[in-house]
């Protein structure tokens, strides 16, 4: 029998096994594939304090001999179901049965793909999905935001301010105020045919054939996450995310979530540390207060 | 004029200041002393990810490169005053004035000493301010912990997972429910006259000259931050510290605050970091999103 069980080894989830087994908890850390989550797809961060201009799975390989210096205990596999027996929650695994206490689930999030043909020829080679970890590569230069929602235009406005001109392509039609940003180009109601470029990309070509050129091209279309297995658990809203509360505590008693999964305001590695050393001080809290 | 000044280098303002830079925001940082703020002062810091049983001003050091290889602005200078003129800010420092349209308040607090004569001398050697980032360090072993309000006895509850027993002194006449802690031992109305101990700390020596032999001892006589210059802006507390929203804002407009200066649960490195850059992004939201 556990006290906490992780579920999944991104950056909220070690930095929350860290804290679990630093407080004396007996911590597991359930992972599907590999130590890092999404820091493995990212070329550089250069956002994360004290790590500077770093590769994303290099910082991912320090977080996880960081995890592994303390002697957590982890099991690569695939997380099924939850049940709860009155204080006991028993997590079935490809591998197996876990007893625990508590949970902290820490499964992060994928970016949607475009679908355009050639999106995975030109990813971290000038294809993006964050432009407040990506934007600074873009100083002074030209690129093109992917998307519809507010969550696309917010991104286009931070944009905005670091590159000289961002345009922004929607598949729809959609309005929205552009007094204040000169440089952003509103293009509606448009599908996006293929990427360009040699190496890195050099622009892209619309439905119609005309072509924007850009150093970089920012996708918003949304993300998705693997939650089929929180099902009993009920703590998934409509929009796929988990509503936490200031101590990342959902609406079970034991249950904790951090990091992409939940729903906040800001996507970020610090962010997400952050919440996983909250999430493990409040279950610990949780445990041995009551 | 700056787009963005943030007061204070430690943890929480380095992180701020590089969120800021990144965004595009005309940046500059103002520090009284030395990068790192209270970090300086840890021997270890093993609760940060991905920086595995680090010295506290080792750490210091590598953020303090992150900052400088951004090419970020910073001055060595006191803030003596804070006044805003329409939207501008005046900050008033030893070396002068700068004006800038927001303001990130990342000043830190200090623990209060205990007063006890000789607790200078073991600060590192067994005497520390924090039970979640010091706790683990004394697995299986007796520790002290010196204090009287509730904060001090979550702390106890905190060591008492990790460690043999745990001494509760008190100096007044308190009451807490042990009912659940076996090894808690609570001491009551007792003043502490000194530390012992050959290099780290053996034991207390209480004023009726009884000993109390243990491995470390945690004190928690409340926090202490310099705040005079925001006398003006009148967004600190009558306990010290600065209320901010989810985004790090403050009550006043285009001012924000991050770090150990603001109220919150968790008082530790990766907070600090996650703090400053969701701090920097907003106030990048509120200046370019108007």
């Amino acid at each position: 029998m556990y006290d906490c069980i992780v579920i999944g080894m991104g950056c909220a989830g070690m930095s929350a096994a860290i804290y679990a087994k630093e407080a004396g908890l007996k911590t597991l850390i359930l992972e599907e594939s590999v130590p890092g989550g999404l820091l493995n797809k990212i070329k550089k961060v250069n956002n994360y304090l004290g790590f500077k201009d770093i590769n994303g799975s290099d910082l991912a390989f320090n977080m996880f001999e960081h995890v592994r210096s303390l002697n957590i205990e982890y099991k690569i596999t695939k997380v099924l179901d939850i049940k709860s027996d009155g204080e006991v929650k028993i997590i079935t695994t490809t591998k197996g049965e876990y007893k625990t206490k508590g949970i902290i689930v820490a499964v992060g999030r994928k970016p949607m793909r475009s679908g355009i043909s050639n999106e995975k020829d030109y990813i971290n080679k000038g294809i993006s999905y964050c432009a407040v970890c990506d934007g600074a590569l873009y100083k002074g230069k030209d690129v093109v935001v992917l998307g519809s929602d507010q969550t696309a235009f917010d991104e286009a406005v931070y944009l905005s301010n670091i590159c000289n001109k961002v345009y922004f392509v929607s598949n729809k039609e959609v309005s929205f105020n552009l007094d204040k940003y000169s440089n952003i180009e509103l293009i509606n109601n448009i599908k996006v045919k293929e990427f360009l470029g040699e190496d890195n990309i050099s622009g892209i070509v619309l439905q119609n054939d005309s072509v924007i050129n850009c150093s970089g091209v920012f996708i918003y279309y949304g993300y998705s996450s693997e939650v089929a297995f929180l099902n009993n658990l009920g703590i998934v809203n409509d929009k796929g995310y988990i509503e936490v509360d200031d101590n990342m505590k959902t609406s079970k008693d034991f249950v904790y979530a951090c990091g992409d999964i939940i729903k906040k305001e800001l996507y970020q590695v610090s962010t997400a540390v952050s919440e996983g050393a909250i999430a493990a001080v409040s279950l610990n809290r949780e445990i041995n207060v009551r």
